[in-house]
């Protein structure tokens, strides 16, 4: 058995989103039934089960995707497997990259950290139809300085219960955790024709709908509809989380996931496999 | 009779380019349906032939087309006509504005430039599949600094004759003209994460094919294919047009259309109707 590194983008628009379902497309089955097939052409053997870095929602895109796969194939043979799986896939995923991963690497435990970017046109967007698969449209005027001054309360090291979903919570209380460090939270508007406003969001992992529900709570301070007390009070658990509006998937990418050096993947997929053992998935 | 200015931008994958034809889904036809319906619902004459600045051929996309609508529709009615018309409209064609137009306007004849980008992805480009619609992947490495160096020979007044269709060239013939003032033609890779190449590029107007034509001899000299005496040659008409490819539709977009100040429609749309009587189209 040999491990690769699989690097991949996908438009989400048309997947129920990464994991595997019975009788529905996913990203991980559209990809693992094309490696399958690709092994199988080759005469290698078509176990082709992947493990990846972020399980994306139903509708949710990937700039920066990362996976492993553990095949029973010579290393010689990778080009000629990458090369039928290229010809394989739909238009909406693309295999970016193929390589053999280094000692100790796993695709998700592994990882260090995740990079979102969640891109929204307001009032003062011109929008722009070949890219609204990848944007959400809010009908209001958003102020980037609030929006900026709301996300840097929400950066570091916090439970983020309030913005992860009622079944993480109940995880949390079965011993997992919704303790994550966010490391970058910032709203810029882009400098591109279509003037997008673009949230960026790094932390060592996010648990389910957290992305979404952190930039929903952001864009409802930048609209002036909420403060940051209110802020302050979700925040801190006091509020009611089903306050927070979770955003349409359709604006969000998974952008970069990252790595430690080589001579620490092992070490680190260690400590991720003992503190979260349970799904993370934006 | 009131003349209204219309700012449209469309997805031109499905359709047929702009103008009507018979059986064909086009983005005139489209739009013209949609107002027509809009103004019969209020009661109005649902006559609704509309004049465009850049006359989009198939596949090419627009983010600031601008065209004027001459209808027998009271101006306080505006409001609610834009609403019905975005309601019928489908996804891949978005009314951006519509205002009353001033004195003189003609969204063609008035117009004193056009702005367009072509967008590419190369080898050290990241492919982001929900944007794919908008950019043309080409299979090769592209020096940025050679691509800047052939596009700033092509700038200023000439005549374009061997980068525009035959069929330009015969109505040059019977009196039209392939001159055209280029006044920007300017390749940048964007900072944008997926590092996509742009070529903006500005004139006066475009004959059909120019902006793909130019763009494609540009990315010639970029790959190393060819040099700046082969893109001399062709621009002096010395070597047959046909050497140089036409780019495919998908990555270019009608960027912008330029308007000189109010006072000034009248006369620029007399000038450019008597230089140019025979269609534009990129």
């Amino acid at each position: 058995m040999t491990r690769y590194r699989l690097d991949i983008a996908y438009d989400g628009t048309n997947f129920h989103g990464w994991a595997v379902q019975p009788g529905l497309r996913t990203v991980q089955g559209v990809l693992q039934d094309a490696i399958g097939t690709a092994l199988a052409t080759l005469g290698q053997s078509p176990e082709s089960a992947i493990t990846v870095a972020g399980r994306t929602d139903a509708g949710v895109h990937a700039r920066g995707q990362v996976a492993h796969l553990d095949a029973d194939l010579p290393v010689e043979r990778l080009g000629a497997v990458a090369r039928l799986v290229r010809q394989k896939l739909p238009d909406d995923i693309q295999l970016l990259a193929s390589q053999i991963a280094p000692p100790g690497f796993d695709a998700r435990f592994s990882a260090t950290g995740r990079t979102y970017c969640y891109r929204l046109w307001d009032f003062n967007s011109v929008i722009f139809p070949p890219m609204q698969s990848a944007v959400t449209t809010v009908p209001e005027h958003l102020d980037i300085g609030g929006m900026t001054q709301a996300a840097s309360t929400l950066v570091g090291l916090h439970d983020f219960a309030p913005f992860c979903r009622a079944h993480e919570a109940a995880k949390a209380a079965r011993g997992a955790t919704t303790i994550r460090h966010l490391r970058r939270f910032e709203v810029v508007r882009a400098t591109d024709p279509s003037r997008t406003i673009e949230c960026w969001l790094e932390a060592d992992a996010f648990c389910q709908s957290m992305v979404r529900s952190l930039v929903g709570a952001v864009v409802a301070v930048g609209s002036g509809r909420r403060d940051l007390a209110w802020l302050a009070g979700i925040a801190a658990g006091q509020t009611r989380a089903g306050d927070v509006t979770v955003l349409p998937p359709d604006g969000l990418t998974l952008e970069a996931v990252t790595y430690p050096p080589n001579d620490q993947l092992a070490a680190r997929a260690t400590e991720a496999r003992n503190t979260r053992s349970l799904d993370d998935a934006a």
